[in-house]
């Protein structure tokens, strides 16, 4: 019987989504859980793809497969009363046995959140302490660029050695403004390791006047990761959506 | 030399404000920093009041001596070189020799967040899971009676024994919501230990239907923390504003 659940993750004290042995992962979390609950019968849990260590999740989705058959609203409780305070799952339902939470995914929506204010201890590990002022007309001049079809090897992990396709295409990127904290906004088919925060490291030096709007075309075309801007910090990024 | 200075932390991972021999707390955080910066010479940090563990602060105020005389702005950067990130120094002036932080205080103003909509792992330390739904408008018809001077005797801690005044002024209660996100605002002339989070739990039982509204005006009168409802969670509270 396959599943598929939607959850919800505080990244700050985990090694990334990715199971790594003997280090504390989503992942790894949510198979122990549900190996239990399949009568010790290992279950391998298979997501939309992975976030970094630090990285949240407001909407994850992975699929599973039980050996028992169970009610899905009975298993939501039991997974949550297994698994601890960072992680919740918000739905399951059951799919066929050909859905795939990563190669059925139609669109992605991440969302980045900086803080242009004064430093906030509160906020430290869910919004990036950015603390100055920016120049957000320029970022909205420059994110235009980034939209429609594109070979983003410029702005993935610089020895992203597993990839051999670096073409994505982006739907929409904004960027809201809500008194002190900019929330930029990227939806895409797919995204890259490290692509958004890359993305944002690069949109914060057009914002502060160290590269031009419409350098990041230039970028772009490049395929030269040293082009680009630093890999802006993990607090502050979610995975906010998954469509299929 | 006498500074006053306003300051924001987040107590999660503190045993709350107050000094205590071998345990984190902010009091301690403080002034083994601003001992340093004395040139070794003790430092004491009388703030507004205390904050419990767990419970953050917006803009705590404190003030302190220094045998040396610096610069506001360079002792502000100094301190907050010195501290962890929980802790965040935003303003220190320089005031009379005879101000004190706790004796001048005027107002006070604590918010308390909770979140009735589903559970969030990201919000977990900063706002009370509540996770369900309470009716508003009867915790709205309970706030009036807690307006005005009275004795909050029934308000705090079982064993307030050091407390012999337990006499105070609320000068407004209000109840906003936004989204899933009920924030309540206690504006006074000082509170009791425990009791703005024994007010928010018995304005809890009046939501949920357990108490009547006007059963808070007789709790008060009854001066007997017996009636009253449970202590809400500490995340959700926050000393926002002091007044001198």
């Amino acid at each position: 019987m396959r599943y598929l659940m939607t959850f919800s993750y505080d990244g700050t004290n985990y090694y990334g989504y990715q199971k790594q042995p003997s280090k504390i992962t989503i992942q790894g979390v949510l198979e122990t859980a549900l190996t239990k609950i399949n009568k010790n019968i290992d279950v391998v849990v298979h997501s939309s793809g992975r976030t970094d260590s630090k990285v949240h999740a407001l909407n994850q989705s992975a699929h599973f497969d039980l050996d028992i058959n169970i009610n899905e609203e009975k298993l939501k409780r039991a997974l949550n009363g297994l698994i601890n305070k960072d992680i919740y799952i918000k739905k399951i339902v059951k799919v066929n046995d050909d859905f795939h939470a990563r190669y059925n995914v139609v669109k992605k929506e991440y969302i980045y959140k900086m803080n242009i204010g004064e430093y906030n201890p509160i906020e430290k590990n869910y919004i990036y302490q950015y603390n100055k002022n920016i120049d957000i007309k320029k970022m909205k001049k420059a994110i235009k660029y980034l939209k429609g079809t594109h070979n983003f090897k410029a702005f993935t992990k610089f020895d992203n050695q597993k990839e051999t396709d670096f073409i994505r295409t982006i739907y929409n990127v904004k960027i809201n403004k809500n008194k002190n904290e900019l929330i930029l906004y990227f939806i895409g088919n797919g995204f890259l390791r490290y692509m958004v925060r890359n993305l944002v490291g690069t949109l914060i030096d057009i914002g502060e006047g160290k590269k031009s709007p419409l350098d990041i075309k230039y970028i772009l075309e490049s395929e030269d990761r040293k082009k680009a801007g630093k890999t802006a910090n993990p607090e502050g990024l979610y995975l906010s959506k998954v469509y299929y």
